[in-house]
């Protein structure tokens, strides 16, 4: 195995990984990084790993891994309306594979470039695979958005599609069969989730809550009712479905689970005071992004959803990662 | 095993872990913490990660690991003249063991106090123990020290004492025998390194180039002089070694390599330029900080390390981590 500064030298060093910025006073090769935040901005950081086994089954390819790790970091910035700029790379390897740390590092170098990021720091360790990535962003002072502060009589929204990536991760765990040209799709939506930056910049202005759908649409709307003292209102059939999503389950018992506990979708799911909507759908129409209303805040604590008229039973778990049987 | 909200909630989020800083505007509980940076400020920021089996062997204390993970990144900000102000946390734990989580937040408190810290992000997944943290500190624009600044005749120096950390690593895989005396405060100096803060904030005022020694003397203080473009020499001699690492070893031949190629002391090694050094020795009295001058920066490239006026032979291998044979 070549040494830890061999590695660093090599994959992540020269050049440099993702776009080069100029906020970066000084990036790789020193005890730490040197960086400038904007005058008037604060500073918005998080931290997301993910585990050979827990969150990726071995088979998946590097180019994935890289991509998927580096998205869950990019969606945390979308989450908070912040810009991302830079990220902290801890990955762990279990043995000198070149042609894997080469795609590994190429891909992770695509994507960042795509989201204008610059890699700015790393350890690399030697043991079980896993990928810590740090990313660090930033907002106007008190413009980022938070999960605590929607109102009742705010229509909830969600981003994109729901329920892809727990339909591509069924399929592989063998719980139901896919259509043959439906599986690039999914697969896509599973292994690249898209970050909805760019959405979560224009939230800054209209939302009044936002959270990342990570760990399944009830789960996570629960964490914004929670932390507003609120409640919900959803109803099933305004939740966007992808035509594939359609085309592949007909079964409803199948159906409800996957798409109100799922996770790994990665859209957002946000608040919109009613007084801001019009607003709202006007520049989002303009902007050309997909975004669809499927229920309103209410103050009777708890989540309510409604399918034909009818309340679906919701279950206190969320979404659970994939783990080997 | 309790589910990874239960975790976070428990141990690492109510009380805070280390202080409560004022410009935490967001710690724990969102998509991502929100802080400010000092105006006039750039932000410092570094990951390290520790992993079991190869930083520390598994009959390590929950306590000890915990002190471990989070000074080695509080050096890398002393490294850099960073004042420490926050950090992310990414845990990865083996299973459900409430006792080592307790015990692993609380002495990562005491730690993070002493050093006016937050924790202010963290991601807690299934798998191997490793442990990676993000710190985050900051330093007035333009006086954050680096490795590519010193130049010929600095004088270089260390902190504390060199080899401690070595030779408690060497003792226990079985290479040497200690005194029971001595056991507690050389096993100590493995466990507990001492980052040093308040020697990192001092010397941006003085030194040239500084590093920490965490690959070994040698190793470091060969980044500094890769780095600035320059060489060393350094007398054996003058290199600071405790009265219980001499106490210990009388043996030339296995004190030679623990001095110089033994890593994991987390002691500054820095450059002085000469017409700072008598300011320096003054200020670093009156603070009552061990520093010991080993050695002059050259122009002449590499490293060359004399004892009774002969050159040692030294070999490229820094410093080489743990690994359970």
């Amino acid at each position: 195995m070549p040494s830890e500064f061999d590695i660093i030298r090599q994959y992540f060093t020269l050049p440099v990984i993702g776009s080069v910025r100029t906020d970066v006073e000084l990036g790789i090769g020193d005890d730490a990084a040197i960086l400038s935040v904007p005058e008037g901005h604060h500073l918005v950081q998080s931290v997301d790993t993910l585990i050979l086994g827990v969150h990726f089954p071995a088979e998946t390819s590097a180019e994935d891994i890289a991509y998927k790790a580096l998205a869950v970091n990019l969606s945390d910035m979308a989450a908070m309306g912040a810009e991302p700029a830079w990220f902290a790379l801890a990955i762990t390897l279990p043995d000198d594979n070149e042609k894997w740390l080469k795609a590994f590092s190429k891909s992770l170098s695509m994507l960042a470039k795509q989201y204008n990021v610059q890699l700015i720091g790393g350890d690399t360790t030697n043991g079980p695979l896993s990928i810590s990535i740090t990313i660090n962003g930033f907002v106007q002072k008190n413009k980022a958005l938070r999960r605590n502060s929607a109102q009742a009589t705010d229509k909830i929204y969600v981003s994109g599609t729901i329920g892809d990536a727990a339909l591509a991760l069924a399929a592989w765990q063998e719980q139901c069969l896919l259509r043959d040209e439906s599986v690039p799709y999914l697969q896509q939506r599973l292994n690249r989730p898209q970050a909805r930056v760019e959405l979560g910049l224009v939230l800054r202005e209209y939302a009044s809550s936002c959270i990342d759908i990570s760990d399944g649409l009830i789960a996570d709307l629960g964490h914004i009712i929670d932390s507003s003292d609120v409640g919900a209102r959803i109803t099933f059939d305004d939740i966007p479905l992808s035509n594939e999503f359609k085309l592949n389950l007909t079964d409803e018992a199948l159906i409800i689970p996957l798409v109100l506990a799922g996770g790994d979708d990665y859209e957002l799911c946000f608040t919109i005071p009613v007084a801001k909507q019009i607003a709202f759908e006007k520049i989002i129409k303009e902007n050309n992004i997909l975004v669809s209303c499927i229920g309103e805040i209410e103050s009777q604590q708890g989540i309510r959803c409604i399918k034909a008229d009818k309340e679906i039973e919701l279950h206190e778990s969320g979404y659970q990662h994939f783990t080997h049987s």
